[in-house]
């Protein structure tokens, strides 16, 4: 998912040297030391024994035949999509997806488009594309559709299962009035669905792109659940957007890397993707709850948000702390080496309440504990009433 | 190399099922059959057990530190090339490389760039960058740089190693002439060294970039030593070319695929790559020379181009030949399961001698006497006085 990554990325890229993180508790990063690389060795060699010579030429421009077909079977089953292999187009993970979506939604007619607020912390595909975005804000049940909505935008980019970075899972009751709007006034929306593959405590929430998928650009990735150094994702493409992708693609790329395409759906056809998955699920679920304990014992008094899913809780702080409270508290702990975010790496709204976004995809769990302690001394330094 | 990609990619999309392929001989691509699967499979698993799990994430915009030093260090050796890491950028093969550059380019502010006549026979990476294109004829030696300082275009795409599709190197005192005009009027040329691997009698003539580094767009790709299918090319861009290049491709992407480019390095680090290389040298050049053998037998009347590198030879067809009668021969080898490709395809220029490329790049060589005397037969029934 694009705003994690753009993040995970850019800070080393910005900034001078700074001190070594000793914890990195940053959102949306995957444990990639858990990653497979045993099963992803052999799914590359026999999707590479596999493949007949006439593939290793300049390849389906909208990506491999068979990973497509695996892709539609398991978006189909796991996430309820309308997905057949004609409409889908594999990409270089979810920048290019983003990136790609923008621009055919520019293609066809699309100017302003409604974005979450708080949402992603880098719009440059969005700007670059020539769209004009309308912040709109979210809540515990996601983004307001009232409001999406009232901003009269001709499409909108959308993180409906588990709202990055807030957390709030799409409610029914928004999801039919999107669903609605979509359909009557032949809009289209983006869902980013980053991280849909985990899901703690809840009945998983299907994709909005299931209730109109003739309205709804689906994104998914491998980075969340295999490895961002992978670069693979997915677009699900409404039928009239099919050609104004390919027509866009084709100045770009000549399809995908097919040997690891064709490894992906090795691991999906085999049932060991959904292994895996069910393998990290309980390993970030008791990670989780480890977190949620020593943020209970360290902190009882800020509430927590968000954490039936993902790789991250919402700490929303105390009622009192300002934007600039909340830059303070993870500049403090930076200098202490957590490496964390607030609130404003992911809105300019400075009214509301503030929050720092704790991951824990890669951190190990013996690292929780001080990790938690540092964090409370934190606040607890900033919370005092000012002199 | 785009043209033979977006070349060999495209009938198969544009055009209704079509009578099936027998002899195969369009050019730009390579022995795909002779891929080194084993050496393949072998480095993407040395490379995975090499990888630290930290580099398993979002990785650095501009591709794998440790395939940028192997280049840097391939290209200076084999290319002559200036190419230190901070200047290269991994691409999805040449045609992202063409992409980006078109849209860096006209980020700096060019305008009107020269192309060469004939050249790709796919523009669509130029025109939609917004790219104004200025044909400019070429010869036995290249494109006529004359001519092109005569355009005043602020910027070229050229292919001097062996123009395509022609074959022409760009000789000494045009090359001069070029790297002056470059200097003197602070232009850029994107230089595509599509096949420079592949060639046979004369010595090596090095890139372009070696001569005017600042001036020079380099681009290169793995698609002709290796396969299409891998995806992998790279851009070696003048430094005050880099900023601009990181801030388009914040725009599309994470990085490139880790794995198989850390996996491409220890090809080359381990001269695994340069034995593949002269192994298919020696295997084209057999090739080739039963071509020209079969060539001379069946029409010794007419004159071959370009055979001195690359993965085909250019037959100027018989001076009296118009474009109608170039696509005639065309048409009547494909109806007979023959698949090559005239002038016309890569041109709009309807005056000067008419051509045929023969690729020997994927065909037997127990299918080449055949395909040569089909193709004589056509050159004869196109070559008969009208009645």
């Amino acid at each position: 998912m694009a705003a994690g990554a753009a993040h995970v990325a850019s800070p080393a890229k910005e900034t001078l040297p700074e001190k070594p993180v000793r914890f990195d508790l940053r959102p949306a990063m995957p444990d990639v030391g858990l990653f497979p690389r045993k099963a992803w060795a052999s799914a590359i060699r026999i999707a590479l024994n596999a493949l007949p010579a006439s593939d290793l030429g300049y390849g389906d421009l909208r990506g491999s035949p068979i990973l497509r077909s695996a892709l539609a079977d398991y978006l189909g089953r796991v996430r309820g999509l309308v997905a057949d292999p004609t409409r889908i187009f594999i990409t270089s993970g979810f920048a290019e997806g983003r990136a790609l979506a923008c621009v055919v939604l520019q293609a066809v007619g699309v100017r302003r488009v409604a974005v979450e607020d708080p949402g992603y912390s880098d719009w440059i595909a969005v700007d670059k594309a020539g769209l004009i975005r309308v912040p709109v804000p979210v809540d515990e049940n996601g983004i307001d559709v009232d409001q999406l909505i009232a901003t009269a935008a001709e499409g909108a980019l959308i993180t409906p299962s588990h709202q990055f970075p807030i957390g709030g899972v799409l409610s029914a009751s928004r999801r039919q009035r999107l669903v609605k709007w979509l359909e009557e006034q032949d809009r289209y929306v983006l869902e980013d669905d980053y991280d849909a593959e985990f899901r703690y405590d809840q009945a998983a929430v299907g994709a909005l792109q299931g209730l109109a998928a003739d309205r709804v650009i689906y994104a998914g990735t491998a980075s969340k659940t295999l490895a961002p150094a992978l670069r693979l994702g997915w677009l699900v493409v409404p039928p009239p957007l099919v050609a104004p992708m390919d027509a866009e693609l084709r100045r770009w790329k000549e399809g995908s890397p097919r040997i690891e395409q064709d490894a992906l759906a090795h691991l999906m056809q085999t049932g060991a993707y959904d292994r895996h998955l069910r393998k990290m699920r309980r390993i970030y679920r008791d990670r989780r709850d480890l977190l949620l304990g020593f943020l209970k014992r360290e902190l009882p008094e800020l509430s927590i948000e968000g954490a039936a899913a993902g790789l991250h809780v919402t700490v929303r702080l105390p009622p009192h702390f300002t934007a600039a409270n909340e830059a303070g508290v993870v500049a403090f702990l930076r200098d202490r080496g957590l490496a964390t975010e607030g609130l404003g790496r992911y809105t300019e709204n400075a009214s509301g309440p503030r929050r720092l976004f704790i991951g824990y995809g890669r951190i190990a769990d013996s690292a929780i504990g001080p990790s938690i302690r540092l964090l409370a001394a934190a606040v607890r330094s900033f919370a005092l009433p000012l002199p």
